[in-house]
C-alpha cells in the first residue's frame, strides 16, 4: 500500500487579537501554510485601552503591528482586509480586497464590538472603547470639553460640559471612571483660569447592585469606596433610559441597595435627568457577526457555544475563540472575557491543529480533541493611582498592593520588550508627577467639534 | 499734576509654535494680561514632525498641551479656538467659539500652511506635513501602501504602490525621503511574503539645481551622494508639473546640473510619468491669511514685512513673528523659516511689549523700540540613521557626527523634560534594532483606503 503525503494545510485565523496571535504562535513550528487577517494592521493591547483614553499612554506604546509580531515565523503570512464573510460548506472566508481564501482550518477571533441593547442611536453620544480609534476620539471629546469650558460664558453650559457620564460599572467602566476623575482633580487643576477643574463631576452608572459585579463582592465594595474618596459620584441599581446631546435620562431602582438611599427613603424608582456633553459607554457587548455564518448554535449576546474542544459542533476544522466564543469553566461557569482566557484559547486550538498537522504529515487518523481546560489566574482591576482591587490565589488584595500586582501584570504581558520599558517610563513619570503624557487634541481642527 | 496709572495692558498672542510660546514666556514677570489663542490644544515640536508620519516617534513624543507649557505663569490665559480675523483699527480679534477679544497689544505667529502654486486640487493626493494630522495621515497612507501591495495581484499596480514621491528637496523632503527609504529597506523587510519591499522606489523631486538649496553647496552635493547611497533616486533641475491618483508628471530641465545627465546627452528637457500611490508635499508654502488683516505690505508668499522692531508699519503695537513675517538679518539675507529664528523672534518681541509695560506701568514714556538682530546658529538637516549635515561655527560637518549634533540640539530643545527621555529612549531602540515605534495605522477601519 502507497501513502500519499497529503498537502500542508492551510490555517486560516481571523483576528490578530489575544488569541489570534497566540494561536498562530502556537502553530509556529507546524507544518501548515498559516494565514492571519485582521481589518487593522496592528495588536492591541486592550487592557490598557483606557489608559490611551485617558490621556496616560500614547497609542503606540499599547499596540505593534501584527506583521512584527510574527516577522520570524516563516510558515505565516500576515494579511490586513475586512472578512465579510465565511462558507463552512466550501470551506472559504471571503475579504474585502484580499479576495476569497480557502482553508482546511479556520479559526474565529473577532471578539466583540459595542452593544446599545436595541438603542443604537446612543452611539453617537456614548462612544464605547474597543479600538484605538475610540481611545482617541474619547481622549478628544474628554479634553475639549474643559477647553470649551474655560471659553463658555453660560454657566449651565459649563457645569454641562464639566459633567461626565460612564455608563457601565465593569472593569473599563471603573477604570475609565478614576482616571478621569483624577485628571479632573489633580493633573490638569492648574492649567485653566476661568474655571475650576475640580468642580467636574464624574459620575458611574451601574445597573447592577455592585460594580465590578464579576468580582468579589467585597472587592466591590471597597471598590465604589475607594471610587467615591477620589471624588466619583458612583450610582448602583440606575439604569440609562436615554442618552442625546444634552445629557442622559438615568432611572434608579434602589431594591436591593439600601446603602445608596441616604436617610432610608422608600425604595421607588426615580428619574433624574443629567446635563452632560461627554458620556462613555462601557456596558454592553456584542459578539462578532461572523461567528454565527459557521452554523454554531450562538448565546444571546451572539457568542458561539463550542464544543469542549472550542470547534464548532459539527464542523472540527471550524474553532471560534476569545470573546466570540461561549465557553464554561470546570465549575460551570463562563470563562471571563478577558485577555488570559483569550490566550489560553489560542494556545489550545493552536496546539490542536498541531496535532492534527502532524498525523496529516504522517499519514496517521486524527489525534482525539482535548477539552480545553480555563486555568484562573485570578481578577485584577486598577482603579487610579495606586488603587486597584485584585483577587489572587484566593484571597482579595486591595489599595497599593493590588495596584503593584496589576501594574507587575500588565507589563510582563505587553507582548513587545520595548513598549515595556517605556510604558513603564511614562508610568513611572505619570506617578511621580501626577502627569499625563499624551493629552493631545487631534483630529481636524475645524471639526474638533463635540457635535461631530 | 495728578498721575493715573494705566491699568495692566492686554496682550493677545496668536500661535502657540515658537514664536509664540517664547513671546509669552518672556512676559512672564511683566505686568500684563496675557492670553495666547491657539486653534490647537498643543505646542509642536516642528523639526521632528516627519519623524512621527515616519512612524519613528508618536504625537505626544513631540507635542505638549500649551496650557501645560505655561501651566506656571499666572499672568497667562490659554485659549484654544480659531481666529477668524483681525481689526488693527478697533483694536480685536474675532475668534469662532471664544467672542471678540480686544488687545492692546497684539502678536501675530501663526505659521505658514501649504502651498500648491494654484495647483489647490494636487493637495488630495499629495499631503503637505504642518500638523500631527497631516503626519498621521501620511504616516497611514505610506505604511498601508504597503498592506495593499502585499494583498495586490496586478504586478502594475504593486510597483505603483510601492513607488513614493517626495516633492521638494528642502530638510523636509530630504528628511522623509531619507527615512521612507530606510523603512522599505530595511525595517520591514522581513515582515512581507508576498513583496519584497526592497524593491520599493523612493524618488526625491526637486525643481532647484541641488537639493537644500538653502545650505552650502557642498552639503547639498553631500546630502545628494548619501540620499543616492541610501537608495534614494534623486531628481534635480526637475519640476512636477500634474498630479493625480494614477501617479505624478515630472518635467526634467538639466541646465545647470550637468552630471544628472549620465554620458552627457544634450540638455533637453523630458518628461517621465511616475505611477505611484503615495506622494508628499515639502515643496511650497504660503503665510497664514492672519497677516494681511493688520494692513501691513507683504512677499510673494504673503509673509508680512515687518519693521526692525517686528511691529507692523505704522501699528507699533501689532507684531508678526515666525513663518509669517518677512525678516532680513545683518547681511540683507531672510531669515529662515525654522525653529530658531522664531523663537528669537517671540524672545524679542515679548521683551519689547514687557518693556513698554514697565514703562506703563511706572507712568513713564514708552522707550525706543529696539532692532531685532538675527543670530544664526547654523543650519542642520538629518537624513538617516547616523548621517546628517550641518554647518556651525562657519564649518560644514557630515556624517555621524553632523546626526549626534543634530540629535543633541533637537532633544535639548525639545520643550519638556519626560519628552526628553522618552525620545532618548525611543531612538536608542530605534538605532539599535532598526525598528520603529510608531507604526500604526489608524483611522476608521472602513475608510482606511489610499483613496480617501
Amino acid at each position: 500500500m502507497v501513502m500519499v503525503k497529503a498537502a500542508r494545510p492551510r490555517v486560516v485565523i481571523v483576528g490578530g487579537g489575544f488569541a489570534g496571535i497566540q494561536c498562530a504562535e502556537a502553530l509556529a513550528s507546524a507544518a501548515v501554510d498559516l494565514t492571519l487577517i485582521d481589518r487593522k494592521n496592528h495588536h492591541l493591547f486592550q487592557p490598557l485601552l483606557y489608559q490611551v483614553a485617558t490621556a496616560a499612554l500614547s497609542p503606540s506604546q499599547i499596540a505593534a503591528p501584527i506583521r512584527e509580531v510574527l516577522r520570524g515565523q516563516r510558515n505565516c503570512r500576515v494579511l490586513m482586509a475586512d472578512v465579510t464573510g465565511v462558507d463552512p460548506e466550501q470551506r472559504e472566508v471571503r475579504t474585502d480586497g484580499a479576495g476569497v481564501l480557502a482553508y482546511d482550518y479556520l479559526v474565529l477571533a473577532t471578539g466583540v464590538s459595542h452593544s446599545y441593547f436595541g438603542n443604537e442611536s446612543w452611539q453617537a453620544q456614548a462612544p464605547g472603547l474597543k479600538t484605538l480609534e475610540d481611545a482617541l476620539d474619547i481622549r478628544r471629546r474628554f479634553l475639549l470639553c474643559f477647553e470649551l469650558a474655560e471659553r463658555a460664558t453660560d454657566p449651565a453650559e459649563r457645569a454641562a460640559l464639566l459633567t461626565f457620564v460612564v455608563v457601565g460599572g465593569g472593569p473599563t467602566g471603573v477604570e475609565m471612571a478614576g482616571a478621569m476623575v483624577e485628571i479632573a482633580l489633580q493633573t490638569i487643576r492648574d492649567e485653566f483660569r476661568s474655571i475650576d477643574t475640580g468642580q467636574a463631576r464624574v459620575i458611574l452608572v451601574e445597573a447592577q447592585p455592585r460594580v465590578l459585579a464579576g468580582f468579589d463582592p467585597a472587592l466591590s465594595e471597597s471598590a465604589k469606596r475607594t471610587l467615591r474618596a477620589m471624588g466619583v459620584d458612583v450610582r448602583t441599581n440606575t439604569r440609562v433610559t436615554a442618552i442625546d446631546g444634552t445629557g442622559v435620562m438615568l432611572t434608579h431602582a434602589p431594591e436591593g441597595d439600601p446603602g445608596a438611599l441616604a436617610g432610608g427613603g422608600a425604595p421607588v424608582p426615580s428619574s433624574e435627568f443629567i446635563a452632560s456633553r461627554h458620556v462613555i459607554w462601557a456596558a454592553g457587548v456584542a459578539a462578532s457577526a461572523l461567528g454565527a455564518m459557521t452554523g454554531g448554535a450562538t448565546d444571546r449576546a451572539g457568542r458561539v457555544v463550542v464544543e469542549p474542544d472550542l470547534s464548532v459542533a459539527g464542523r472540527k476544522e471550524v474553532f471560534v475563540l476569545g470573546d466570540m466564543a461561549s465557553v464554561m469553566d470546570r465549575n460551570g461557569l463562563p470563562v471571563p472575557g478577558m485577555a488570559p482566557g483569550a490566550m489560553q484559547m489560542g494556545r489550545h486550538a493552536g496546539a490542536t491543529i498541531a496535532r492534527d498537522a502532524r498525523a496529516l504529515d504522517r499519514g496517521e487518523a486524527l489525534p482525539a480533541r482535548r477539552a480545553f481546560r480555563y486555568v484562573d489566574k485570578g481578577q485584577l482591576a486598577t482603579i487610579g493611582r495606586a488603587r486597584a482591587v485584585a483577587h489572587v490565589f484566593g484571597r482579595n488584595v486591595t489599595g497599593l498592593p493590588a495596584w503593584l500586582l496589576w501594574a507587575g501584570v500588565h507589563v510582563v504581558y505587553l507582548i513587545d520588550f520595548r513598549s515595556k520599558v517605556l510604558v513603564l517610563m511614562e508610568w513611572f513619570f505619570s506617578y511621580i508627577f501626577f502627569r499625563r503624557g499624551a493629552r493631545l487634541i487631534t483630529g481636524d481642527a475645524r471639526t474638533a467639534q463635540l457635535e461631530t
